[in-house]
């Protein structure tokens, strides 16, 4: 297989970009996410894909649960800043305005478009991310609005 | 949970749209997917939902292979007829052109956008359908181009 080809080829694969966020205690983790997708309609549920070493991964995996914000068109800057890494930044939460899910006390954005959580109902390690599927349980909408892509960003979080 | 605002929200969700393909000895599957998503960069590892009671899934199972060929803009009348069921309409891959894939044999559509081929490494059921993840063992691309999303085409699949 040609590597440039196939990074190349992944690369046009269509995404949206989310907030993916959980929290265990004190222990909150946000990320800015896009390899996921709905995997079953009844019942409702998602496949998402976390880096395996992700600061987030592990408080997925303790508190079995996670919300996904949608993040609105025109915010990049927004999706590039929760994207950081937590081991550099791990105080990125603390500079978005928030509020515990009613389902699963996962944050909130404020200033996303929507959200849904979700509660693990398994997962299966694939090399270098661990993929968590898992139950809608509760949903809403902030506002109407035109929803961010991987594409409107420049992002290149695939290949 | 607000089951509309649930399915609005999911709605929301950003997709590509792709024709899925695999072969066994005669037996062609062929449909179009959208709940797909990568999953590792190394190695490079997708996962496909596809239909749990879909003719394709059955193939995809035996053959142990799929392709994605990725649809370009312009092609919504394209992804609506191999969107049809398999059980209604079992002659829909002879309506269009392709060949084998070098690698698996799966069905690449001489008027795709471009493709990877994949082999199963696992398989999860989730809910009314069941997730596959595969490796990607080859990749093309036949011309340069806009892929096509769900959102251009006015498909619902997601809620």
């Amino acid at each position: 297989m040609d590597n440039a080809l196939k990074k190349t080829v992944l690369r046009l694969f269509t995404y949206g970009l989310y907030a993916a966020t959980t929290k265990q205690g004190d222990d909150v983790g946000v990320m800015t996410v896009n390899w996921l997708t709905q995997c079953s309609f009844d019942p409702p549920l998602l496949a998402l894909a976390v880096e395996a070493d992700s600061h987030s991964r592990q408080v997925i995996e303790a508190s079995g649960t996670f919300a996904l914000n949608l993040y609105e068109s025109g915010q990049r800057e927004l999706a590039g800043s929760l994207g950081r890494t937590f081991r550099k930044h791990p105080e990125k939460i603390t500079e978005v305005a928030w509020q515990p899910g009613p389902a699963t006390g996962s944050p909130l954005l404020e200033n996303a478009l929507g959200w849904v959580e979700c509660k693990v109902t398994s997962s299966l390690p694939t090399g270098d991310h661990i993929l968590f599927v898992a139950e809608v349980v509760e949903a809403g909408l902030n506002r109407e609005g035109v929803p961010l892509t991987l594409k409107e960003t420049g992002f290149k979080y695939a290949g």
